[in-house]
């Protein structure tokens, strides 16, 4: 893909580059701060984030405990996720020989399926015995799934022996959570003995946003204290609000005077960094989704006039999940495109590595819509070259420099993921003592 | 790379693409015993081997604590060397922001000085700052080298204070040798209070390959029986013999009776695996060289007619060490051709994983000959796809699997060096308490 990459397309003249720029003159820095921070608060074991690149700003808006899209790596990166693996188990769990993976309960979706068959030969490749084993009740004994790529995945119905989960007699000390349990947390996991990874606090319906976004602007802050940059060129604002009842109309008042308070700070960084382009702001749920509850505003009245059916989308989240507490969030511009489409970046980790990416691109889009719309078609373009490969003899944008950025951004988002697993280990752990 | 690899040329029906078939049958077996072995006895910063691939037989003839080379390796692979360079540094030293590289010497071989960059590189990017310190007298102040590459190294002197060393105002608490003391242990490194990797120990005026080859054979009898295989066929039979003195024709006898029962025990193992290939033996310095002190022979009488030549070619080796004890060493044939040219693998790596690696072509040489001879021209045809990647759907001797055989008996290799760094640690601790 070297030459063969989205371009940035901005008539901007702020601080275009300077992010690249500083990213890549304190590389040793950078890499050695990474260090001890995860020394000090291990990573989960895998992670993507969404990205914005908006050339003068770079932010995470998204991170997922529970990625898909494996399918959309490139293959010869297939080698980097295989090595992280093998520290992410290590880790986790030391004398493990084998790894159980939970996945999603939707069995039809084919990309999805693709993405676990990935994900569970990455595991096997890393030198591990490996089982899929589903909580939907429609899988009652072994089922052999054809894929248009060809495999064959193997599910299995979750069985619990005493505190252990696992299938036939494999019940192996590390239980990789592929589900990201908006419908609750299944009764089955309950009180096991084995390492749950990521634990269920992770799960989307106890997690929020904010949380993960509180972590993520202290370690913004931390960070560009040490390269020297505005935290503001890393982070999007982000304030929570609520509770919201779209259907009710209560909370709308307040949500509004937020998304006001957004729009007038963003539009101030701008003016500081001479950015002339017209603030946005995202307003989604604070639990997850799967992009359903979420609006693009450009004013504050937007939210006093929604539509019906806007009403209706901004109430309603995956499986029946209330979408109550909203995060109003700083729109980041996309300005970065493929053949006229619009493309963003998604990152994968496992352990503290970026293992590869790929751009989303979005024919028919524009830079402030979220494109991670459900039901929206998506063309991914594979990052073929790794992020771990910075190049001081080039251009702070070429690609090898670009993709070094992202990485860092997403190890950002990664770090303030690992924060929120320690949190909630602490609760655990102070549960347990009570 | 993946169709565009040496082909295994030989007519033999012994037990062809048997140990591939092994090896992949067992692959989470394997890595499962090689990640408890390697908790164990941590893995040494690096290494090389040299390997030769009979087809039935596949065996590592050298280990090398101090690789060069690293300019061989595909530059696609270079981020799997960056994230196992990280490993290794924090296995080494977790507190680590910078290591010094003490090199070889001679400053005028651009070979080696092209993978001494690489080298820089890669753990430059794994995030470490990163000089080198020369221990040559001729480098007395600050000297940049122009490469071939285009690129630019620089060699500073190694200087010490108190218990430290380094350059300028950098001591930091890793040191990286990539010097293999041929020419002994330098005084300034005695006593130094920084992790030096790997240990003095471990140079070659101090090491014998005898001691390498004891941890090797044990390891691989224990390997076979978990995968159910003669140990043979991944370990080359060997003997110490010695002293010798070529000059005085003293200890000749003794070691034409060692070639001897050598040839005749590879007789009785061809014969039981139905090998039609005739027993030769390869006589080597004990002690490190880089390739001098070195023979192959057929008969035990070829030891006892060594020309004038020979014997003056075995009493010398690098930098005036003296070859007084010898390895008599199972030959293994080189059944791997491309372009009719024998072609050797080399297998690099850096903590427990492999990198990478590449093949020697040799033209002009038979299956019998010692590939690593100085002076002799080889090609480099590097391994473009990964040793990680093994693949059960294609013939157990497609390239992912001959190149996950390969990592497989490097990596017993590298345990075998893991045992001796080991030893020698014990030994320095010892000495330590007296």
């Amino acid at each position: 893909m070297n030459e063969n990459v989205p371009h940035l397309q901005t008539s901007l003249s702020g601080p275009l580059h300077e992010l690249e720029f500083k990213f890549l003159a304190n590389q040793g820095k950078i890499e050695s701060w990474f260090r001890k921070q995860f020394k000090h608060t291990p990573a989960p074991f895998y992670a993507s984030v969404d990205l914005r690149n908006a050339g003068y700003k770079l932010a995470p808006v998204d991170t997922n405990l529970f990625p898909a899209g494996f399918n959309n790596l490139h293959l010869d990166l297939k080698p980097l996720a295989v090595q992280a693996a093998q520290s992410a188990v290590t880790q986790a769990c030391p004398i493990a020989d084998g790894v159980l993976i939970i996945p999603e309960s939707h069995t039809r979706n084919t990309f999805y399926l693709e993405s676990l068959f990935r994900l569970q030969e990455i595991v096997t490749l890393a030198g591990y015995e490996v089982q899929i084993a589903s909580l939907s009740p429609k899988i009652t004994k072994e089922t052999n799934i054809e894929l248009p790529s060809g495999e064959t995945l193997t599910l299995k119905p979750l069985q619990r022996k005493d505190n252990r989960v696992g299938v036939d007699n494999f019940f192996p000390c590390a239980i990789l959570l592929n589900n990201d349990l908006s419908s609750g947390r299944p009764e089955i996991l309950e009180n096991i003995e084995q390492v749950l990874l990521p634990p269920l606090e992770l799960g989307w319906v106890s997690r929020y946003k904010t949380h993960h976004f509180t972590h993520y602007h202290k370690l913004a802050e931390e960070f560009a204290e040490i390269i020297d940059i505005d935290p503001w060129l890393i982070s999007p604002l982000s304030r929570q609000c609520g509770p919201i009842n779209y259907k009710e109309r209560t909370g709308l008042d307040n949500l509004s005077e937020t998304v006001q308070e957004v729009l007038d700070t963003t539009k101030k960084y701008y003016e500081t960094h001479n950015i002339s382009c017209k603030p946005f702001v995202i307003v989604k749920s604070d639990s997850g989704t799967y992009g359903m509850a979420i609006v693009s505003v450009n004013t504050a009245e937007d939210i006093l006039n929604l539509n019906n059916k806007q009403r209706k989308k901004m109430s309603s989240a995956k499986e029946g999940l209330v979408a109550e507490k909203m995060i109003v969030q700083e729109g980041v511009y996309t300005h970065e495109n493929w053949e006229d489409a619009v493309a963003e970046p998604v990152i994968y980790m496992i352990h503290n590595q970026v293992v590869g990416g790929f751009y989303r691109v979005h024919t028919g889009k524009t830079a402030t819509d979220n494109l991670n719309s459900p039901g929206m078609h998506f063309e991914p373009l594979s990052f073929e070259i790794s992020a771990s490969n910075p190049d001081k003899t080039k251009a702070c944008d070429a690609p090898p420099n670009r993709f070094y950025a992202f990485g860092v951004v997403a190890r950002l988002a990664l770090l303030a993921a690992a924060r929120e697993i320690a949190d909630a280990n602490l609760i655990n752990n102070l549960g347990d003592q009570i």
